[in-house]
């Protein structure tokens, strides 16, 4: 059977780095192996630098992105606690609907999507939550909010108030730096990019976090203080506790050797550089962006589908007369806005000119 | 630097089949592709084969093994319901937590570790319970469980009661039966029999089951509803979800091609003439097997380490010199008791004569 290969420029997953791909074909090695134990060991280490964290807690929890979501609130959240959350697309409605399931009482703060999240809104909606959460890069609506900002003026007001970034598009793509930003709780997902295969969730926590981790949260796969026993070799013994997913854990460790090999700093110029030509590209064919300006995510574009055009049937001329993958909008969007990604191995000019070519002609057919 | 091959006869994971590795590495597929989506379809109709079974929620959910336990108790029990549990081993052990974390009122049924299941003193642990729940093959043990007797018996009493198999080590290397045993939920391991990476937990519901779920569960990544709309492409529309683990599903779906053009009596054959050759050359060294005699596994072997022999050592010597993983015992049979899997591509003559002359030297070494 012939095989079908993709460019994947939607909102993930993206095509993996090729060190990636090639670290998930190696010989597989057990969950135990001391040879394995070094590879996870190496990727906990090379998360912290992608991260900017020193954090002790950092880890690749073994689901896709939205795992880390529902670990941050199963860890984190009592009963009753007030949860804070920023709502400007599609994830923070997620984080709504997770952080209820887990008994928070959630005060939510509706904004328009494709704007981004604001900070005094968000300080005004009660005066002292136990939690604040809000998403960095909202692959709803391709918008960047200023997690510094926030989260320095949640702690300014008070030390104790825990702050969550959903970080799923944003990590190794543009810059996030937990310890500097003074942020407690941080997910993100391997798809995109950091350019692995869908499968693990990078997570963060602060030790102000850790601190007031529940001690039986009502998840067992996502008891952090059991995953810890495994993960943390530092004091010695390693606790089986599930089979850890070693080929993806291997695929994520050697990229993120690639990503910290070119430089954090020049990936992120990567992403600035192809997004910035693909956004230019894109109105120069005179075609309307759908994020804020002075908002815009380079990874993730979002362009609205211009008046009288079949927005599925372009999305179909693409994928099957050019193998190109764009997404669909989100939400009520779905049919009126565009989602093109330029994350990981994609953030190039190459990829830009592809699909600036390819989105025209496909229109004309359309 | 130079990669590491191993020869898994642990527990598992197990070298995974050819095809699941090289498909592990083909082009990466959008989770909404329509090719995915066909790969998909086509996965939960070979699991469906493999089961067993003509449940229409037949399907791989996006964790390792042990969230297909989480799972179950997550969308199948109330605050309050009686679940009863035999305890065997590890894993018995650990429905026990998990359930209680979902607010079971667990009646336990305590066993000898290395013994299997007692039936009768399983229906008589309780009248009515909600659901009644046992391990099919304990990893922990080595020791085969009779699912079947279990499931027509409990639902011979009370047709209402729900049976959970967890056939994490028993799903494609000895017979597993859901519809004709009349098992309501069971869940399974990717890298044990199946042969294939750590990362998938096959799962399947009936009928039943199904009418009882509960509603809003208070996990979100694990809501059967949610997950379903996704994955069940049968009423037409696909309501994105989580992003799936493309790789890993494309990976088990060659795996399961393999093991369905094989022939399931086929591959089932080939485990137990591998356990039988295996546990009789181990007999046949002097050594002593630690699972109850009738009930051991093919797939799964326990021998107890001889007096005197320094069981991490030989394990380490097997490990370093020969290149071959084998496992401690579990829980408080650590140090006396070695585990080895001939599970997949592993259950071959090969594999046993290799582990017979290896361990048998090792032992002479330590």
């Amino acid at each position: 059977m012939a095989l079908v290969d993709r460019t994947l420029l939607g909102p993930g997953p993206s095509n993996p780095y090729p060190e990636a791909t090639a670290a998930l074909a190696a010989p597989l090695l057990g969950h135990l192996d001391p040879e394995f134990l070094r590879v996870l060991d190496e990727t906990c280490d090379r998360l912290r630098r992608v991260w900017g964290t020193h954090n002790a807690r950092t880890l690749p929890l073994s689901g896709t992105g939205s795992i880390g979501m529902e670990a941050a609130f199963a860890n984190f959240v009592r009963h009753g606690d007030v949860v804070v959350v920023a709502v400007n697309g599609l994830f923070g409605e997620r984080m709504v609907d997770v952080a209820s399931r887990y008994g928070a009482n959630v005060v939510r703060v509706d904004h328009d999507w494709g704007t981004p999240v604001d900070v005094e809104r968000v300080l005004a909606a009660h005066p002292e939550p136990s939690l604040v959460a809000a998403v960095h890069a909202e692959t709803s609506t391709g918008v960047l909010s200023d997690i510094r900002a926030l989260s320095l003026a949640v702690h300014k007001r008070d030390q104790r108030t825990l702050v969550l970034a959903d970080c799923v598009t944003s990590l190794a793509g543009i810059e996030v730096a937990i310890d500097a930003w003074d942020v407690d709780l941080a997910y993100s997902g391997t798809q995109k990019c950091l350019g692995v295969a869908p499968g693990l969730s990078p997570f963060t926590v602060s030790p102000r976090a850790w601190d007031r981790r529940v001690q039986r949260p009502p998840t067992w796969y996502l008891d952090l203080n059991l995953i810890g026993a495994y993960v943390d070799g530092s004091t010695g013994g390693r606790t089986y506790h599930h089979t850890a997913p070693v080929a993806m854990i291997a695929s994520l460790h050697a990229a993120l050797g690639r990503v910290l090999e070119e430089g954090l700093e020049q990936v992120w110029a990567r992403h600035h550089a192809a997004g910035t030509l693909l956004q230019q590209g894109l109105q120069d064919q005179g075609l309307e962006l759908f994020a804020a300006e002075g908002h815009r995510l380079p990874e993730l574009t979002t362009v609205r589908v211009p008046a009288g055009v079949d927005s599925a049937k372009v999305r179909q001329i693409l994928l099957t007369e050019y193998g190109i993958e764009i997404g669909a909008g989100a939400g009520a969007f779905a049919s009126s806005v565009w989602r093109i990604g330029l994350m990981g191995h994609n953030a190039r000019p190459d990829r830009v000119e592809l699909v600036l070519g390819a989105l025209r002609a496909a229109i004309a057919k359309a």
